[in-house]
């Protein structure tokens, strides 16, 4: 292999560390064989090596890095930024920020991942903070949802940031030429809202960003799969994705507990089993997982700190997805150019 | 029978007017005959006995009342309150004001039901807006969520208002002694979110206000029923209520697809028809549909502007609990108390 894609994982983060980290990794490396894969694995020596030895084959594309404590899942963004060096997070971005690596991938704590990535990376253009993106299956494929939780509080011009990142990144992962972006609202009409969402709605229209702007969206729109990338600030986006996971946990009880409330339901579903195997595939939150930080200077993936090894395989796979194309380049380029075009009329709009 | 309960009716509102709204009359009158339910007809006068004719022993409990004109689905709220007079929204919440009718529901639009029941029957305390509650079917049970889009921007002395009558309603409604109370953020911990629910949590804990007050959940926790009344923003509340109704769409339509995909799972939905109608059933829009507005002097249920017949059926049968209880005056005592106690040190601290 001339030129490995190399991927740097903490094998410490999430709710269970190396006993899921690395089988996902087995797995990614299954589904994508012919990328030549490599891996980057930062974590305790003796935890990773007891994992690696049941994981056949594993070996040969691991270099084990060891690292020194975990930042926990309850730690604070300031905590992890100051006392995390050394981690076996604050060093799977480091190998990202040396270029060993091209992408990093971690089930860790949050706010501590993004705020080691703005740290080590920095941010592209004159952006704060990085969005964080979650890919949300629709009846008409997927659909980028962003903020969802690194952006507590944004203004217009955070969220015609989102706009552009969000456009940059779903072109990368889904090929779409002109990906549709809509602005989530309580209404469609342009007087519906709060200031935020209606100036960025103005300026969305009246900046020259090429982008296929479609105007707001409400929130039944996300599912519907109205546009193909949807801007929030991060306190709506992370109560919309969380909202939804909760009631994908609760369809999934009724729907178990009504297939075996009586002999005749349990028939019923032995029969159509097939069948609901593949919607259950289908609807697996594995499936969706992974959301990357954008507007960092280098790819960053968080994995669901609750996934299972197919889920973190699959976080594996996007950030491979995304090494392999330029979308950091270019959401740096069209934020650089959107900053010296429209920054001047963004800061006095949203003022007035 | 001696003291009827008097419910008035928007005939004319939602997507379809009479021909839902009247049978919704007659299903709602079904399921309470013993509580010498009665109804106040406000609409077009042709129109609505087109229907009643079709609708046996409607006749004997509604009082038509002729209005002028309809306020459509996609008027202003201001154009409402200057132009909306003696139309059938409005004669039917100035039916509750005269004293004639104990409840108004109507299934038009929103905007234009909250201004002219504002205008109309004003607001306890020294509440701006009235809040708009949806009733969240739950893996516990069912959870009241305020504000879910009344009220687009709150502070924190706003959630107070809202976690106080969240509570009220409840009792009301499910005759909890005392209903938990949580507000909704991207986190549990204290330090998480923006200054709003920042400042709201901190008066909770310190204004002794009789709440059984539980803190932070997260939006995974409202399907989960964490909490029996959970309060948020009007345009949080709004985005998560119409996130889960397309969320509920997309699995109704996932899951049709999975038992229509084969022969076999064809079969399989037969064999297990009677669970899979019980939850159809359970799962029902129709079952939840009615969200009244709180805070008003006087009861204004809005009912879903899609709703079918059966939908503003419970949509009236909610009404009717609510006119059988005295939520209105235990709000209004509570928020004057409260802001007789607490608004000096509730505008101090939002302020700081």
């Amino acid at each position: 292999m001339a030129d490995p894609l190399v991927i740097s994982i903490d094998a410490m983060g999430g709710d269970h560390g190396p006993s899921i980290v690395l089988p996902g990794v087995a797995k990614a490396l299954q589904s994508h064989p012919a990328k030549g894969l490599r891996f980057l694995l930062h974590g305790d020596l003796a935890a990773m090596r007891a994992v690696l030895s049941s994981v056949p084959r594993l070996a040969e594309v691991c270099e084990l890095r060891p690292s020194e404590g975990v930042i926990s899942m309850d730690a604070k963004p300031a905590h992890a930024m100051r006392r995390g060096k050394g981690t076996s997070m604050w060093n799977a971005v480091d190998s990202v920020r040396t270029g060993e690596a091209r992408a990093a991938v971690s089930a860790g704590n949050t706010g501590a991942l993004m705020a080691i990535g703005r740290l080590l990376l920095r941010t592209a253009g004159n952006l704060d903070r990085p969005a964080l993106v979650a890919n949300w299956p629709t009846l008409r494929g997927v659909t980028s949802v962003l903020d969802v939780g690194a952006n507590v509080n944004c203004d217009a011009e955070r969220l015609v940031q989102f706009a552009i990142m969000g456009a940059a990144y779903h072109r990368a992962i889904h090929h779409t030429a002109r990906p549709t972006v809509g602005i989530l609202n309580v209404g469609t009409e342009t007087e519906k809202g709060h200031e935020e969402v209606r100036s960025a709605d103005r300026l969305l229209r009246e900046l020259e960003l090429d982008l296929a702007y479609l105007g707001f969206v409400e929130g039944d729109g996300i599912a519907k799969g109205v546009a193909d990338v949807i801007v929030t600030d991060g306190f709506t986006g992370n109560v919309a994705v969380k909202t939804a996971e909760g009631l994908a946990r609760f369809f999934r009880t009724e729907l178990r507990q009504t297939l075996t409330e009586s002999l005749l339901a349990r028939a019923g579903a032995l029969i159509a089993r097939g069948a609901l195997r593949r919607m259950s595939a289908r609807l697996d939150p594995g499936a969706i997982n992974g959301g990357p930080f954008l507007g960092l200077n280098g790819i960053v993936v968080k994995s669901h700190g609750s996934a299972d090894a197919r889920g973190f395989a699959t976080a594996i796979r996007l950030a491979a997805n995304l090494a392999g194309s330029d979308f950091v380049g270019e959401i740096a380029q069209h934020l650089t150019r959107s900053a010296a075009e429209g920054s001047a009329p963004i800061r006095e709009r949203t003022v007035a």
